[in-house]
């Protein structure tokens, strides 16, 4: 059993850490904040006696020896980065499960054959630099080194400067240096499907498949006053008929999810006539192919509204994952683990993307859910009942012991 | 007659101040450009012997004496700030066509018996600071002194700190000394009708009356994966259902202009459904009950988006202007102006607001348009054919020469 107090106590540690003025979480990647979260966590790493190594895009490792040298590790993580203005416990309460799952085992005196590593991965959020899952997408291969140092924010900065500004531009290689048995991790479902179903703990089947788009709409700035209507080339009417065109798309299908999060106007000036627009997209489907299905509907969207208005416009890609389904084995022994800890159960799939859906690539991937409450999330409002996160905890440590014999 | 080649060289020379690389001109109100420009024509009024004087919000004036002390004064000019990324020739060339004028009357030896004022208003644009028109408009007496110093930018900075970092706070008080006989203001068209019909001016009969609104959409910030789309209430498919009936509003009425210029969303990140997007509307007609009418409407956009997303909003009015007409005495003038320097001409009802507007409070007033290529404007493509600005100032010139006699 964890020590539910003792958890508490370091989770308020690290929410102190980017805490914002509505008791959220504001520790966008390599920002002053994440280096210091960063920084707290490398010393409660070495306070456990752990062996810590940095990569050499930021991901921190810390190594704890089990009984059997040559066994194959089981890995255990999240990441410590947050949305802006975003919630504790997205990616943090996966970090600090693992780690006091650790201080747990130190305490009892836990016996595992395995090694265990404890991960916090570089920017799973993908607000600052794009795409997200960039750490555990590097590690895995999906992202060469040299392309995700060269990442930039919207200043312009690049991963790599960020990375070395932070000191945490690390020494070891990214990516597998052994075969690794497992990955767990948990995390918030950020849905609404175990308040509602009134469970403590998901055991995750799998996550949606996505795009995500980057448009370009192109007008010509002129007056707000004198110009005539019709023959104006507004890019604002047209991206503007856009969202509301993707919007739409979503009522076509059963359980897909679409979402315009971004949207910059210039030149901006109240009454100048929009010249240039720019906004992204976001798709999401359990089914790959609809996926595909959903980015040609946005293309053609783009069109449609571009022909009526006289605009052009580019459209890119910028991201795509296919749908990822986890490991029997790991899901076996989460659901075993749910079992022995009384806590109350459900599978379900995901709607967010993990750094454990690019770990399925090198190993068997897991994660546990524990419910959001009113399923809200990336925002300050983001909540998980203290009792829950216990239940999700202690299965946490159960899973991760039985994988790790 | 004015001195072309005088003029020209003169135009080149304001016009490399603040000159964009694609040959428009990005000048704001009070930026460094824009106190560059300043310093210039202080330096050009001071060189043509002029008494200079500016107001406590940056109002630049030089006075010609006439020959009768005691006759009330002729007002000319217009403004030297520039949209963001805007064209040459709007407002400046009002300024210039105003400094040529004098320069001609010097050279000529032109008499007069009333003393003419050449004037470049500060923040004609409303670009950088909200509303257009201030510096005329707080000259009238529509804006007190306070307000307007009081005004922010986008950054905080107010009127008051941006004039005393360029050194244009100055000591005179903005507001007429004197009754003033007439003002007189030469601007581009910015719109098509000249250039359609092949005439070089036009000697405007008066100006679209306006609104301008700010209106702020709240909705909830959530994932883009886990959350419904049933249960989103997206501050980013509100707005955009608005943007698009603003745009319908105009279909509704003959003669009437909306345009959505601003649009900002928070938080502004791709997986994030927006919480926040605050945007503007401007609406114009000629007919100040329709501009009522459409204000209204604007708000019944609001109101029924809102109400199908379940968000909430804010709106509101941050400019109205009425409708205006010039004088009968200044449009004889000019038209008899026109005649005499054998310049061909119409005249036409403009749809965006001028520093004239407002001086009609104060004064007989009246305004001269020189034909916009294409009728674009506040673009850096803005250009209007060089014979068409040189039969523009000679209206201009022999307009004053007649109206200061
Ligand atoms: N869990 C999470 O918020 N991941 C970021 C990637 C995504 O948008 O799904
Ligand atoms: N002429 C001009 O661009 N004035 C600014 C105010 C307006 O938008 O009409």
């Amino acid at each position: 059993s964890i020590d539910a107090d003792r958890f508490r106590e370091t989770f308020e540690t690290y929410s102190d850490i980017g805490r914002t003025d509505n008791d959220g979480l504001h520790r966008l990647t390599l920002s002053d904040a994440d280096v210091r979260v960063r920084d707290q966590f490398v010393n409660d790493l070495e306070s456990l006696g752990l062996d810590v190594r940095i990569d050499e895009i930021g991901n921190i490792f810390g190594r704890r020896a089990g009984t059997d040298p040559d066994a194959a590790p089981v890995l255990i993580g999240s990441h410590l980065d947050s949305q802006p203005y975003g919630g504790r416990f997205d990616g943090q309460l996966g970090v600090l499960s693992a780690l006091e799952t650790l201080r747990a085992f130190d305490e009892h005196d836990v016996e595992h054959r395995r090694p265990i590593e404890l991960v916090n991965w570089t920017n799973e959020e993908g607000s600052r630099f794009k795409p997200a899952l960039m750490g555990s997408g590097t590690f895995v291969g999906e992202f060469s080194v040299e392309e995700t140092l060269a990442r930039t924010d919207a200043d312009g900065t690049t991963v790599e400067e960020a990375l070395e500004s932070a000191g945490y531009r690390g020494d070891a290689e990214c990516g597998p240096r052994e075969p690794i048995h497992s990955y767990l991790e948990l995390h918030v479902e950020q849905g609404p499907v175990l308040e509602e179903h009134g469970q403590s703990v998901a055991v995750v089947d799998g996550i949606y498949g996505m795009s995500w788009l980057e448009a370009t709409i192109e007008g010509t700035a002129d007056h707000a006053g004198p110009s005539p209507m019709h023959s104006r080339r507004d890019a604002l009417v047209a991206a503007t008929d856009v969202v509301q065109g993707i919007r739409r798309l979503s009522n076509r299908y059963d359980d897909v999810v679409t979402t315009v999060g971004e949207l910059t106007v210039e030149p901006g000036s109240i009454n100048v006539i929009p010249s240039e627009v720019t906004f992204t997209a976001d798709v999401r489907s359990y089914d790959d192919t609809i996926v595909a299905e959903l980015v040609e509907r946005v293309e053609s969207e783009l069109e449609a509204a571009c022909a009526r208005e006289g605009t052009e416009y580019e459209l890119e890609e910028i991201w795509r994952i296919k749908h990822t389904e986890f490991a029997e084995s790991v899901r076996t022994a989460a659901r075993e683990a749910a079992e022995e800890a009384g806590v109350s159960h459900r599978s379900m799939v995901g709607g967010a993307g993990h750094d454990a859906n690019y770990l399925t690539e090198v190993t068997d991937a897991g994660m546990l859910f524990v419910p959001s409450v009113d399923g809200r999330t990336h925002n300050e409002d983001e909540f998980t009942e203290w009792e829950d996160v216990v239940a999700g905890a202690n299965t946490f440590a159960e899973t991760t012991r039985r994988l790790s014999q």
